[in-house]
């Protein structure tokens, strides 16, 4: 089969290499229908995401039809057409039980997250920018895509959709609440819609970049601050009777820039201490690629701030999240601005690494008569 | 009257000074009956705590009679015998309203928290280890105290039993969860103690002194390790099958000393991100004297941390300790080890400077024939 | 001035009474700008409200203009304008303090829920279909209407509003629920848009009248179930899969009837017991008149049924649909089909008693010049 | 092997019967160790629980040892000493997924409860009052008994203390809150006993048994009312200063007796409405063999209860219990009041059946031996 494979920093090949194969009771093969390029795959492109192995397939983006079954598989059937979650979940272990899928202790040899087409770390499991790919405890994961929702909505709902909805949801919000969102990238921009799905009748989005935050005042309703002109920290208090936002959702993480335009990993992290009310929220869903080297501890402090983050626990959130879509209330493929045949991957990847011709989000799709 | 006045580090005077008067129509006077010394009084005695101003009568725990009531007092009558929460709040601020008594607006012109016997920024409101103490908005504060409870219990739940019970209530605890408290001062054992009243069945005490955590076993049935021996966190770990705690306290703060007894204002932060277990929470209420250096963002984020904070708010959490203590199942006496005449307020401050005679904490009380 | 007063069964008279006084130091005079009629109201006209004294002055859902302050009101001033809630809370009993306002226990000589223009067991307070109206209690309940709100849609948030929210929110919705609402009434279209609002992804509207599932359908996307048709039951299962629905609503109250049109008044809450999904939950806010003569305990049971319900709590819920109007996700008025003179008010009541010309809600307004 | 068969009311006979089979891959054979008498069992016994099959193995409480386990048991090891819960569930249908284990669609045709040794519409499961029970679906159910439980604690934990706790919990306690518990049979008791675990400093016991209400006193240090003797809602108003208690709970179910001692099925329940107070919880843990003939709506509703009620889920309970014993917080045998060999069964039910020689509870157990 073909695949997108990781040669090192910036040398990306759509190449062959050898069919995946069935290698426990439970795990499944897919065929991929449509795949995603996401703001990860780029910084596995430029080498910033430590531990990735040459040779690894990329793609965690990704939806498909069930091509072969292991024998442990109960829940799903050979031709379902299937929504495979981004993080990898055993189904049985003390986390998962929980219900904290993301933090399955089987996904990988540390008990770290696990997830496709990613680090050594992950697990290194490879992903689905390619025809087939190996989907592991599928009892658990992969979910049945109803026939309303296209390839190209279903895979919206793999990742970034659900983490943008877990960072509404992190962040604690009451009907009637004031959010602001940092970051108008694809998870900002599902973050600031899942606020109001959640009951903010009030959201503030920032962002250094023009049509971003354009996006966010058609798709979403936002209030906007471009933070390159003015103070978002004074700009919010202004705008909220100087109390503050209940919640502050840093959807940035490690690629932030100062209002000067110089990298500062934590940038909206420290906004979002001095911009949230006293007794509010922070959630961060955007991770930060190192430790910090500052932290506003005592200010956190004497505000009683709260603060949630994580790795999106992506099993939890996808079927409401298909729910809304299924309503109307939702339009995943808002986002959406490219589609190209997977033959075409590199071409996605330099379009949406350039953010080239307004790309938010490119989507690969297999033709239809492949799937025979 | 007499009372504690603070003229410079080191510099604590028991002296006359002028009796308080009603300012406000909300104030009341009240004579206090017993105040107790904290561990924030020994930073105001050290000079670590920026902002006090030379002149400030001490004391922030305290009980006693109501002794006048201005105006628009409608919830006490004179005679009382009242329990004022260490934090001030007016009661009808977006903050107070919602509940957030310690983030009250109108108790400070910065809009942070205030309290009694504190620096500027807390409002420089003047003590109460003193005869006499003016208390304002007081149809919000002060709670009249059942007859059953002697002012000595009393006065152990106007700051550090509720300080120490909102630790446990912001670690999220379930029934069954193991919970890790840092930290075997008064406010730590109140910790413990909390962390089971709400569901905690096992608890785990750590700290460096043999003495505390000697309280800690006898006291709240809590397993113990002692950090200059063991290695905290690969002992909980151990001791919890590789999980680690489903919550863990700070309750130590700004103090803190690393294994090898240096200063390190975060040390039981950093052990508490490494000691949580996945999906886990984190509650802090010792606070941090200065801004963090370092902070293990990506650890807390690839583990889901949750992380919560902040100064107590006692209004809401007393009148559940007084309901605990009315019910016999705690004894908040069970941390007094000393009683003094206010008189001796002094040598109070210098046994519990000094950690002498096993004092955990002073209590300081007015003859009953003084009230005459 | 001239008023609605209730002189016995179907005997309502818009006449001159006395103006009302100020007379406990927290009330206000609010000259009256609009007011509703509400379903209560025709209970009242129709004399199946027990308890109403002949002189009463009628109307509980109405804003308009302060007029006078007592002389402790400090939260509002004179030319404000406010809107009222239907129940009256004194801001300070133990269940004001707990947020549950209208169970005050100030409201009512038996301690029971009091609101204007009732019967005695609720105060009998002079009601708001009036030119001016005495307001209790003025520093708790009357919030100031921000400019973007106009009156007839302010008066929507005094009563029929906050019921429908409440509805919602105490049937514990979750993002993604599928949502059945008995009754399509005002409070029955409110709920179902409120349930929209709190993350319901399905609402399902039964009624047996077409004008009202038409509306349903219309304003709140529902989809509909007119049970003179259609089993709701049968219909309500086959529509989920066989499960039900995890929320149901009974927005109707006294006056339901069964599918062969005969008066039953617990026939929703009958119907929502089989309906609702095993663990689901059943809000009720349609109130009964009269004790059950049967209810299904066994299936209640046995199906581990969360039931909750009672009179609105508006003081909690009008700040969150204030927010919601301002937003532009609610438009409060779209209940509203006529609007009337003040002095056209029993022209108003015969609209809205024989449901004529299609009125679901009727307003009647003073004309500006009269506020002078 | 020999078991407790049900030949009819008042029949029941300890004798030999055929050894139970795995049937389906997830079965498991346990050989029983220990098994109690319930007090539905003498529902049973006396002919009271409709559509029980002659022929049917009696018994839902019992702990043992497992024998044999079916090819697709992977939780579970032969001679592994396991608790097993009396309500079965699948683990992986729609109900099981989201927790709700006592509701699993599996467990019944009709999708009702199931559980062991019970009528027809339960699954009719044989029960454990044998030497060997067939358990289903053993990957879900059953728990490995920790060392340091014994047997005759470990029953204890499988169907009476887990409804005792579930009632707490449903009763939604506050740390602080007064609770009623109407009942002191061993649910009852154990409700009693979990409401003061889950935060209740006052515990208010409710019965017309002198020696029940005796165990009320010393085992939960609850305040006792006798009704036989006091009218149980004015006392209960009168000691929460006419507030009511913050909770009631319904451990009585279908054999309650009114005042006078005549048979009333719901007469709990209808003290439990009259003695909540508003805007407080009814937990109902003891069901009602009838559909009511009365029920106070009016009432609940206009005092905004919640009401909450249902078949216990046990998988979810029994692990936190565990813990609590373990702990040292929780005794589980202090039910416990006669031990017989398994051999002497009936004598057990007639002890039980006549609270002979003080008996709460009897626990069959079968000589160490006999385990070979």
């Amino acid at each position: 089969m073909k695949a997108v494979v990781y040669h090192g920093p910036h040398d990306l090949r759509y190449e062959e290499v050898p069919d995946p194969q069935i290698r426990h009771s439970q795990d499944i093969i897919v065929r991929v229908t449509a795949a995603a390029i996401c703001g990860t795959d780029l910084h596995i492109l430029h080498g910033t995401l430590p531990g990735m192995k040459p040779g690894t397939i990329l793609g965690h983006e990704f939806v498909g039809v069930v091509e072969q079954l292991g024998p442990d598989v109960t829940s799903l059937q050979e031709g379902d057409r299937v929504l495979v979650p981004t993080t990898i979940a055993c189904g049985w272990c003390f986390f998962c039980r929980r219900g904290d899928f993301s933090q399955c202790d089987n996904a990988t040899p540390s008990k770290t997250p696990g997830w496709f087409g990613g680090p050594e770390q992950a697990g290194a499991y490879p992903g689905g920018q390619a025809e087939l790919v190996r989907v592991p405890f599928a009892n658990t994961g992969p979910l049945v895509i109803p026939d309303a929702l296209a390839d190209e909505e279903a895979v919206m709902l793999t990742d970034v959709f659900p983490a943008g909805f877990m960072a509404a949801e992190l962040a604690g919000i009451r009907p009637g609440d004031v959010v602001v969102v940092f970051g108008c990238g694809p998870v900002g921009l599902c973050a600031q819609k899942s606020a109001r799905l959640l009951g903010a009748t009030r959201v503030i989005a920032v962002d250094g970049i023009e049509e971003r935050l354009d996006l966010a005042r058609q798709e979403n309703q936002a209030e906007t601050i471009d933070f390159r002109k003015t103070d978002p920290v004074q700009a919010i208090r202004e705008r909220t009777g100087g109390l503050g936002a209940e919640s502050c959702i840093d959807a940035v993480g490690a690629e932030a820039v100062n209002r000067e335009g110089k990298h500062q990993p934590i940038q909206a992290l420290l906004w979002a201490v001095e911009a949230v009310r006293k007794a509010g929220t922070i959630a961060v869903v955007g991770s930060y690629g190192q430790e910090a080297a500052h932290f506003p501890l005592v200010q956190a402090f004497s505000k009683n701030v709260t603060w949630r983050q994580g790795v999106c626990n992506h099993r939890t959130y996808i079927p409401r999240l298909i729910a809304y879509v299924l309503s109307g209330q939702v339009d995943p493929a808002f986002l959406l601005t490219h589609v190209l045949p997977l033959d075409d991957v590199l071409v996605g990847y330099d379009l949406f690494n350039r953010r080239d011709q307004g790309c938010i989000k490119a989507v690969l799709q297999t033709a239809p008569e492949e799937l025979g």
